[in-house]
């Protein structure tokens, strides 16, 4: 009823909307980023069938936020950084990434293979 | 090179990691389940090709953490709730389940159906 | 070397820092408004010393922000809504709220009173 | 109507409930718990009046959890980890600790200093 295929897609979204819900809100500056890439991506790799994830916050668009603000860091969004992903289940890989669509963060399946 | 079915999986997906990493850790007591049972439902179901959400949190289990603990309230875990989605994708329609497997909480495909 | 009134101050920000990072990224729309600002209070009166929790989604910045995006829904941030609490320490009453300031949302004390 | 010793007390429960309620949830394991207390501080240091946080991850309570268990990470909770901060407030140094008690997560002011 359910394909090795699909499940593989399943398993990917639940990383995806777990790494987003677990760390959207946290505090973030420049300095702090590389940390928190690192651990965004190690945490996450912990799940199950999860075999690489990339989180690159964008020191760009961070330092424009804060350019327009009083303060010297603000909470990490959707469009503060890109995300890529790949999960193995069974005999399938799934590719998936994050980026920025119509003002809001849109997942998206990039490939998936058998 | 993306099937609907996958599209609708992968969106399965990101439901459940969203609903499960934005509300893991809420303070609970059988007096404010109800309220937080219907905001996790209410809240998912803002997020695109999601039609349905319920989240049953459950009393025993809650109850029986309470009774072991000198506080009068917990932190949500899997182990406290059941929580079942239908999402629609295209002409696709997937149900997927929470349920505790093994002592963590595993998300489940239960179909899909186009 | 700690007073009460002190220890009364700690509680209150324990609470503020809570709600807001629990619930912050909660995806919210004028629909959803409602129950999230019921479970966002009855949960975090669970924690102890907390008596009175208020939270109120302001509809008008919903809307507002819904109004320049694609989607029907947005994640919550300190810009959508107002907050007040009263926490009880012994003999101490602390009120406090959060409103916006220079961008980013302020938690302040309002009164300490015994 | 309100101290600079009650406000620095305020500014520390902030960070604590903050740092507690953003990060509880996370996949943890012995491989990647260095990345996320890292992370964990850095990202609270952040924040306004935080002059310094230290986030001890448990690692043989890490490991006694996952004795019990079929898989090979678990969820961050205060059970598994020490923290320790320093605020600074006008002339106001506060120093806070969690540690558990009675089996939840219990977050103490250990001195104010003027």
């Amino acid at each position: 009823m359910v394909t090795d295929p699909q499940s593989a897609c399943f398993e990917a979204g639940i990383k995806f909307g777990s790494l987003y819900h677990q760390f959207a809100g946290t505090p973030v500056s420049p300095d702090s980023a590389r940390s928190l890439e690192r651990a965004m991506a190690e945490s996450i790799e912990n799940q199950p069938h999860c075999e690489s994830v990339t989180v690159d916050i964008l020191d760009d668009e961070l330092e424009a936020t804060l350019a327009d603000s009083a303060a010297d860091y603000t909470e990490l969004t959707g469009s503060l950084m890109n995300v890529e992903m790949r999960i193995e289940y069974e005999d399938v890989t799934v590719r998936t990434k994050m980026e920025m669509e119509d003002g809001y963060p849109l997942m998206k399946l990039v490939s998936v293979e058998e």
